[in-house]
């Protein structure tokens, strides 16, 4: 058997690891021969590939990006509701002389990878965001690390802000998601954390930030790069967000912390985290989980059980069908943030 | 309501964030009262506590070790299938005006748990420890956090072993469970992991490691500190281990070194990291795990279902009766061990 | 003996260890009292302040910021070449009983240290400055810390970088002198590092990136936030920070990564690391270059060596006069920027 | 002009980048030749070395270990005082038709280097060991990054240390010099560090840690693997290391935590920190010092300066004799030790 592997999408801590553990096993163990396209869907269409074996995997769990590349260069034009034409696609798929696709991505690439198998054209996916916002699975590599990352920027900026007396704002990604906002914050012992699922009014952010300070600390918010405020304030936010004429400078926190320094009179300064947030090596967590999704991909290659996700669930990596993963976005539910919110402030 | 809290057994990294979650919870947002003992039942004992609430636990959540101190102090004479007389017990219980405990700890302190309910005493478990040898639950928080000290220390063995063209024998915790060593041996990439589990025998290791010389590498073993070499070399372990008339120096690791080094010419150094992995700031997912599980606690008590431990599944936090989670030591499954020996080598 | 220790200026990592030093020194080994005015010279001011024994700074060698906090308060009306009326100051002075001052600060504090001592007010100066920016020592403590963490960042962003083979653009602080950036360019083996002391072209700029790419890699562009085009483009670089009536947001990273999108055709990504540089726990080298600082200073003050400042001077911890060190901004040499920039590209 | 590198005796992190910024320099800058020797002298004698340029050191900056390998073979028979044979050392040199060497090692090889260029034979130092003990220079590259694990190390420690009440036993690397130990304890904050150059008797171990017992604290004692305890009890270590006729397991560190558990009658546990301390990604400030270093070297050959070593002094990187460096052990001078021994309890 051959397989195809590639990576689409924003690239996620554990890619590498994933490609590993999935050539250990398909190569090394089943015999398959396994070959990977370089900066995904650009690769399969230009015939840009690298075989893959023991020895080009090498050392790879602890290496952060992906050696394959990544893209968001579309499969093939049109989408799902739309009429797609495969023609050319197959053409490649048998001039390759695969028998199917490991498939690394998030909500996007999960819904090509069932449109595809729909299609006769066999695939199996390996859900990676650093978001984590893809349903079926308890989490997605990258997650973690993304999550690690934000919560060491947290301990940082506390340091600083507690010795200043001043309030922190730290946006992190997240943007229709407020994961990496919630746990990050949880970690990290933040007051407030701002997500884009639960919009709140200014007057209420500076309560809590004002409390904070009568409690004699400093505050640390943290915010999700699609949160917004509530009602009217809203259209300043919009405004401080996109209007000037010129491209957006800056995000959400570079609007938020003016606004709040404002309504409270407390000093206030703004970290954007950024890129940071997906890169370097990944943490033992996504390695651990990276590597088995990859060997289960394979394994399910093995077993032909096509059309589906290698998920986590519980301490389990299993395989799920695609219909309980693709197009549902796994938002941060109520609950979970309201159990936050009363410690707010 | 008035709760007591307590740690007992080894200390986990994320002890403090537990002990925060649910001061959060049980007297900010329940109003309730509570009192930590320190060093375990040594503290209830003696009437050594402090009065806990929110600044109390103020910056708790990075922090290492746990305020309370910890001790294996036991909390009363006899154990299961032994007469147990708790008449001192319940006056100390009585004195203090509690109604119920939350109690941090492993297997033991899950076990005291289920026995105080059933004896009256309302108790809710906390499970830690950084083995992950406890049923019930799909992870216990300090786990995550050794794992990762681990997989840090195999990244750097890795590159002097390299170097230096040796095998590089790493000794982790785990004494009857090979938790530790399977996850960091994957996250690190090692080629062979040894599990209290499954004893292997002296000439396979050497096979093993005499395949990774000759595929070009070095050899980087994990080794869990209850591994034994199977069949008729246990002896010779064992009185390496234990013989000389004079107390144990050194672990397994420093047994195995030698005998990998005289069984394939290969150079061979062991390292035991020993009681770093247990100490210091917890990963994100830990504090996150645990402080959640503060959480849940707290909340149950507000709920009165005593008798429970609060378990991590999937993505959730649940209260499970202590019936799934006492008195059953998790080991690593079968599968989970066939599935990276196939690589080994 | 009575030392009053405070903290002026941008917090700088290591200041406990450099407090924790100067207590165990003066008050453990030499009997001496001392206290520590809170936030700078408004503690002095306003009579805020604590007492400073073993035991309060147990344990502040790892521990980020600074429990006495700081702040830019002045200590006194007027400045170098203007009249200054001490009158209030020495009465509060009197007023604590002090014998001298220990001052933490950047260049503006061994000004003030400098003046104070030549009015008759002993003072002895502990240098910190992440910026590395001061005269007359080899380096300050905060300023290890803060490339350490600009280091990881581009180790973070080359992965994500080379898997969408983008060009990361990196701001590190810097105002005028490009310290950080290039030393954090060299441990990440940034392609391009941009000072404040040496502007240069975009065409140049462009240049390096395109001839990176050609090599067949990604750049990782470290900007200094100091640092200005060259020429022509200053007005435009102008326009973009400062124009369009409102609060600048974003950084020269913001306004560098379109200009060099625009020039070379390649996708280009900003990322302002900010105050993330100047928190948490200092390294290694800063805590123990801060504890020697501490511990110099206390032993100053015994000596009876007012007006000097512990500088580092090779793997000495010395005292030198003020004149040495204030108004004398450590710029990058010449020689020091040729050196890498050869290898630009 | 053709230069061979390589590397000798133990491997020391920064190892990598130092070989690329010679490389940059050398052949980016100077347009030389440049080829790296495998496994130091091994690779001389027996012709394994591989071609070095720029593309050869991609990303080599943040690389722990060394990619040309490291080993304790010989250049030649004999050594200083003895009859050296350099002829077939002489045809080989011609053979590879090099113009001079440049060797990255600690005292052994800067002997060598002198003992080369001597003889006619061009050779360029570039020091390192993790240890510091070699002379002429401020500090060697790979010594940051082993206080930095060890301090790191004995921040783990502390918090599982306390939470126990446990006195806490860190072994670190230091044979003669007791730099490791002296460093990562000021930055731990160790309240005991034991030394090679400063025997001290077990009675007075003892009374530091039962001291630190009586202020309500855990003690943590850092050990030199050199460190001996001074007089009558010498025996009894020395017994405790090396008898039983068997080979020694464990360390100074082993022998250690017994004897105070059973002098002190505080619980004590031994950590030995091992190879660890050697390997991984080196700090940012090794990374520089080792790039500047072999940046150094490279223009050492370039200007003919042969038979200097490349040295840390303050903040520059400046060529010295190897008079200056060979022969002389740097060891922890006595008003180092007694500075921190005065507050050691």
């Amino acid at each position: 058997m051959k397989l195809g592997v590639l990576c689409s999408g924003g690239d996620s801590p554990g890619m590498n690891a994933a490609i590993r553990g999935a050539v250990l096993r398909a190569v090394d163990v089943h015999g398959f021969e396994m070959i990977g396209f370089m900066d995904g869907w650009r690769g399969f269409h230009e015939g840009d590939w690298i075989p893959l074996d023991r020895s080009a995997v090498r050392g790879l769990s602890p290496l952060g990006g992906v050696i394959l590349g990544t893209s968001r260069v579309p499969p093939f034009a049109g989408g799902r509701g739309e009429d797609i034409d495969l023609t050319a696609f197959r053409a490649r798929f048998a001039e390759y002389g695969l028998d199917g696709f490991l498939l690394i991505g998030g909500n996007g690439t999960q819904t090509v990878s069932s449109l595809l198998t729909d299609a006769g054209i066999p695939a199996i996916g390996l859900p990676k965001t650093i978001d984590n916002d893809l349903g079926g699975t308890d989490y997605t590599f990258g997650f973690d690390t993304a999550v690690s990352i934000a919560a060491e920027a947290i301990d940082r900026l506390r340091t600083t802000g507690e010795s200043h007396r001043r309030c922190m704002v730290l946006e992190v990604m997240g943007r229709d998601a407020g994961w990496i906002a919630l746990h990050a914050g949880m970690a990290g012992g933040a007051q407030v954390m701002l997500l884009p699922e639960y919009p709140e009014s200014l007057a209420q952010v500076c309560d809590w930030v004002t409390s904070v300070r009568d409690r004699g600390r400093s505050s640390l918010v943290v915010v999700a790069e699609g949160f917004r405020l509530d009602g009217a304030e809203q259209a300043v936010t919009r405004d401080g967000l996109d209007g000037f004429g010129r491209p957006r400078l800056g995000g959400v926190a570079e609007v938020l912390a003016p606004l709040i320094e404002a309504g409270t009179g407390i000093e206030t300064r703004a970290t954007v985290l950024g890129h940071v947030q997906r890169g370097g090596s990944p943490t033992a967590f996504d390695r651990v989980l990276a590597t088995r999704t990859g060997m289960a991909a394979a394994d399910a290659a093995l077993a032909g059980t096509w059309g589906t996700m290698a998920a986590l669930r519980g301490d389990q990596v299993e395989m799920v069908p695609f219909g309980d993963a693709v197009d549902r976005l796994k938002t941060v539910p109520a609950d979970r943030y309201a159990a936050v919110r009363l410690n707010f402030g």
